[in-house]
C-alpha cells in the first residue's frame, strides 16, 4: 500500500508497504481522508524521535469487527486496559500506550492502518469526511471545558492563530462567554472574527490580567509569559501545546497571582461528534489544500504556509483499495 | 521605636524610628513577638526592592479600635476596597495594594506597627504568642486545601524540608491521607517523622509519577522539574514558594501529563487560628532561637543556618513601650 512515514528522521513517501497486521484487539480501517497536524510537522522536526507511518487525524471504512463496513473515526491513545491508570479511568494516561501516528503505532497516511476496535467510534452519514477528519483535534478543544468550568460570564483568551487555536475558539464560543484571539497573521484571524471573536494582533495592547481564561495554543515559548501576563490573578492558563524547548521563564507570577496552569491534551470524541452531527459547529471551508499521498513533501510544505489553515490527504481514490 | 528596616538595601537595625502614623483605616498594634520567614531571608537579598520595616509574622497588642487591648494577629495584604477585584472578594490581589513587611507597607519588626483594622484578628488567651506567631504562615498552607480537594485516599508529597514546608505538612497531615516529604537535612526531616510523615532524603529513589498532589516548598528552580517527575498523570502541583531566578525548564510534561499546576500564597486566618486554638495542630518547640530586635544581623544569620528551625524576636520588653 501507499503511506507516508519518517524513516531514518526524514519525511518519505513510500509506494508499497505492507498493509499493517492487527493484534488481536485491532481492526482494519481503509483510510479516506487524514489531516496534518501541528504535531506532524514536529514529529518531522524530530518530536518524539518517531520513526513510522505519521498521521493521527483520519476518516475511514472499518474492514471487520462490530463497525465493519462503517463510516468511522478514531481514538489515538492505545491503552493496556490493565495498569493502575486504566483501571482509574485514565486510559489515555496509560503508562504502556501507544499513541497512533505519534509513538509506537503507524498512522493514518496510508492506505489502512490497523486501529484498537474501542478507540473507533462511528459517524453517521450527515457528517462529511470534510468534517470527520477534525473530530480529533475538536475532541482535543473540548476537553479544555472537561478540564476547566466556564461561565458565559468569563473573559476567554486564545492565544495563537492556527488550527488548533480554531477549533479551540469553536468549543469555547459554545460557551457563550466573550472570546478574544491574539495572533500574528491577520489572514488566519478574519476566520476569528467571522466566528464572532474579537481579534487582536500579536504587539497590540491588551489590558493586563484582565481574562479569566487564557488558551495558549502558540507553540511557542512566548505563549506562556503572555498568558502570565493577560490572565486575572486566580485565573486559569490552559497550555495547550507543547513546546520542545526549555522554557527559560520566572514562574513567580504563578505564585504571586495564585494562577491555575492546566496541561490539556486529547479529548472527548463523543462530544466532538455530537456537535458535529448535530449543527452546534461549522467546519466548512476549513480545508485549503488536498493531496495525494505520493505528494507528501508538498503537502507537508503547505501545511508550513502562512496561506494554509488545514491540508488532508485524500486517500481512498489514491491507489488501490485494500480489502 | 526599635525597628529593623532594609535601608539603601542593606538590613539595618535602627534605634530610634519615628512610631508610625496611622491611615484612617488602620490601629497601632504594639508587637510582642514576631517570625523571621523565608520571605525576609529574600528581601534582604534584594527581592522586590524593598525599602522600610521589615517583618510581616506577628503578634502584638492593638492600641486603639475595637479590638483595643486586645491581643492580636494581622493579615498582611492591605486593599483598597473598592476596585474590581475586592469588590469580586480577591481582595488579596487587590491592584492597590501593598503588603506588610513586604511591599510598600512598614512591617513588623517594630516595637510597633500600623495596620488595617480589618487585617486584625483576636487570639484568644489559650493560644500563646510562640503559637499565634505562626497564624501567618500556617494560613498560607491552609490556602492549599482551599484551593485543591484533598481526600484521606490520596497520596501526597511535600519537597522542601524548612519552615513554610512543615506548616503545609501540619495542614495536609489533617486529611488523614498519606504524606511523604523529601528534604535535604536529615536534621530538619526528623520533625516531619514526628509528625507522622514518611520522609526521603532528596536524591533516594522515589517512584515517579506516583503522587496526587506534589507542594513545592523548595524555593528552588529545582523544586518545578522534580515536582513534575513525581506527581501522576492528571495530578496537582501547589506551587507554595516564588523562585526569583528564571526556571530554564521544559514544561512539556505539564501538557502531555495533563498536570494541574496551582499558585498558592496568603491564606485564611480564620482556619489557621481555630486550629490553634481547638488543638487540632501541634506548634511547640518550632521555635529554635530567639533575639532582641537590636540583634538583627546575628537574628537573620542564625536564620540562614540549617540547625533554625524558627527564628522569632521577642519585642514588647526589647525597649521603651509605645503608649
Amino acid at each position: 500500500m501507499q503511506a507516508i512515514a519518517i524513516r531514518s528522521g526524514k519525511l518519505v513517501f513510500e509506494d508499497n508497504v505492507p498493509a499493517p497486521t492487527t493484534k488481536p484487539d485491532e481492526v482494519l480501517v481503509r483510510v479516506t481522508q487524514a489531516g496534518i497536524c501541528e504535531t506532524d510537522l514536529q514529529l518531522v522536526a524530530g518530536y518524539m524521535d518517531f520513526t513510522g507511518i505519521l498521521g493521527h487525524e483520519f476518516v475511514g471504512f472499518a474492514q471487520s469487527g462490530k463497525f465493519s463496513g462503517q463510516r468511522v473515526v478514531g481514538e489515538i491513545n492505545c491503552n493496556c486496559r490493565n495498569c493502575d491508570r486504566c483501571k482509574a479511568g485514565l486510559g489515555n494516561h496509560c503508562a504502556n500506550r501507544s499513541v497512533v501516528g505519534i509513538f509506537g503505532h503507524d498512522g493514518a497516511f496510508a492506505q489502512t492502518i490497523a486501529v484498537p476496535e474501542k478507540n473507533l467510534h462511528q459517524v453517521h452519514d450527515n457528517v462529511s469526511d470534510d468534517e470527520a477528519v477534525f473530530v480529533e483535534p475538536l475532541a482535543a478543544a473540548f476537553q479544555i471545558t472537561d478540564q476547566v468550568k466556564i461561565t458565559d460570564d468569563q473573559r476567554l483568551l486564545i492565544l495563537g492563530d492556527g488550527r488548533l487555536a480554531f477549533m479551540c475558539a469553536i468549543v469555547l464560543k459554545l460557551t457563550g462567554a466573550p472570546l478574544t484571539v491574539v495572533g500574528k497573521h491577520s489572514g488566519k484571524l478574519d476566520r476569528f472574527n467571522a466566528l464572532g471573536a474579537q481579534t487582536v494582533r500579536l504587539g497590540a495592547e491588551v489590558a493586563p490580567e484582565s481574562f479569566d481564561v487564557v488558551v495558549d495554543c502558540t507553540g511557542s515559548p512566548s505563549g506562556l509569559p503572555l498568558a502570565m501576563q493577560l490572565v486575572r490573578p486566580r485565573g486559569t492558563i490552559v497550555m495547550k501545546t507543547t513546546v520542545a524547548a526549555s522554557h527559560d521563564v520566572s514562574l513567580a507570577p504563578i505564585v504571586i497571582n495564585e494562577i491555575n496552569l492546566v496541561g490539556s491534551r486529547c479529548g472527548p470524541f463523543d462530544q466532538a461528534i455530537a456537535a458535529i452531527e448535530n449543527g452546534n459547529v461549522q467546519l466548512d471551508s476549513l480545508i485549503t489544500h488536498r493531496f495525494q499521498l505520493r505528494n507528501a513533501l508538498a503537502a507537508f510544505e503547505s501545511a508550513k504556509q502562512g496561506d494554509a489553515f488545514k491540508v488532508v490527504f485524500e486517500i481512498s481514490n489514491s491507489g488501490e483499495s485494500h480489502g
